[in-house]
């Protein structure tokens, strides 16, 4: 078994403000990223593909698929996006944990249109949020 | 002369959209970038300071004052924060090009109180926008 | 259960060199590393804190919070200090392994104290000494 | 129980191309990786070790005597490669992960040549193709 | 006046070989950079565009146009491909000086189809050819 | 004319201490970095040279060659050093401006010995301390 990772990156704004919580509570739990307007990174996120690898092809699964999947399930929407306005974010404040979390959700729903990934598994989502903070889901 | 280069950084959202140009014109000129909440970024911001070796200290400009000038000037009204909505840029869009040159003007602005910089001048702001592209003014 | 790692760095001096070892074995063993002037590193510090989300907030841990705990218990004392004068390497020799296992024994004997940790555990210490070799350690 | 990892890189031309696959078979399988020249990279290769801390060194291994074994065995014959040349890539075509596991199993065979890693045992091989691809093999 | 720099990659083999001196001339002259079947980098490019910013969109060049522009010139052909084969290098060795000289030629060749940059100037090419070792080139 | 960098690095320790100055000056003026015991950085070096492309072998410069007169003059003495107990900074306080200026110094002074430069010259160099801050000293 061979571990792959494929390294992307997107460009989002966020504002970290929870709906059911009073205006103050929201501005002590989360300070400044709670200002209206909200702030923005680049987001760097790493999808990690654990499989054999096919003897007749000598790939774990096809780059080219892959990297069409990531970008039509997660980078279009979301890069040059603003989380909160996202349908998965109309429930969840998008701390950069919970856009870990949703898209190794959606990566693992869509995973069965991922033909030339049928032996491999979705293994992981790394997401850098800034160069000194990074959240990792494993499902 | 010697030039030192601090490295800082922060993040901020902006939307491009220009307030004299037509809804339409906004969106055929800017793309994705002018979707009305805005994306963002981590900008990593260098400031660099030409001059001479003073040679009691063997330093150009003392670390510390100069990081407590930035961070005052520059880093503590910018970082998380949505640059739309600051006064510099109530008259110009918030391209990396105009927060390039505007955080030059600032930082001239406020050089003289930099006491320790007495020899030295501000030479040069580099602005990245994203690991691959970025600005450079010299005034 | 998600996985936050946040960076750190500090720098620091050390000479290797065992105290109950002869002179000659010393040299033999450690090279110009054993030089009584000791040389330094840009350590980067990885601390990786592993937990569930909590669904009131979105956040595994504050991260204001841990980088207070970080700073207090191992940058402060570390930083632009030599390793070999800290009371924690009066019994053993500096090398980069010895002060990974130590700052993880630090870091889980005041745990407790992190209140916003209470649900979350230290997973991870990962420390860099150059861009070409890093240590770590999971307890 | 510390992990120790060591980062090298060196730069090879590959071409990838299945004997056993009809011409157009491999120009549909490889696109452009499939041009009669090849191409190539700049491979950097983590090594990763296990093992426990020798109370008397400091050391996990002797990272000179590691760096001395990992040259000879793989940076020697690979740096400045055609990877298709080499005897290892003569039944199997250098993809990535093929060169990821044929590293891994290069360093386990020569492992008992390299005395100071003794109670060490090598863990993973990590091989990145480019700055947004690489590969995990542990055995 | 500001200064634009765009970030690019691309993969490509090379053999250093000299066609008007001798074979042993050739491997004296550059080593196992001079092996038969050649060897390879990740190059990254970097292209400065020196320009005013046009007030009516903040921006000095489309870089939506500049990205189409590099890559129709200079990726489209060179990405996966031996150097050695391209018309540029069949009178000349294909070293990353003489490859970074020859990107310059070929952008400011095709400099007046870039309609947006018709106020601007190509003012540098920078190439990297390891992490090591990089070229520039200002006309 | 062209622009080569070459990329070194060394790991060393300072302590910044003006002999001239008293005590309390010495603490006033470098903080921390007064500490008896001094400590250290992983330096990253740049050398540039500018020159022409040598029409028969189409190199700037022989890197080889460069890397071993660089090796020999600056890193052989300084890595794995106390910098404050080098000759070279017996009269001078070990800080970053000092240390750039110095190893300009010698690689001028050398520069007649690297037989493969005579058309090439000593254009910059830059002296990384931290990943925030750096200089650069073009003599």
């Amino acid at each position: 078994m061979v571990h792959l990772t494929r390294r992307y990156w997107f460009s989002a704004s966020h504002r970290l403000h929870h709906p059911s919580l009073a205006e103050e509570e929201n501005r002590d739990l989360y300070g400044k990223c709670n200002n209206p307007g909200g702030h923005g990174h680049n987001y760097f996120l790493e999808v990690t593909v654990t499989g054999p690898i096919d003897p007749r092809t000598g790939m774990t699964v096809n780059l080219a698929e892959l990297d069409a999947f990531v970008h039509a399930r997660v980078l279009e929407p979301m890069h040059d996006s603003s989380l909160n306005e996202l349908p998965n974010f109309q429930g969840q404040v998008p701390t950069t944990e919970n856009l870990c979390v949703e898209i190794f959700r959606i990566l693992r729903e869509g995973w069965p249109e991922l033909e030339s990934a049928c032996r491999a598994r979705l293994a992981r989502v790394r997401l850098e949020e800034t160069s000194s903070n990074f959240f990792e889901y494993r499902g």
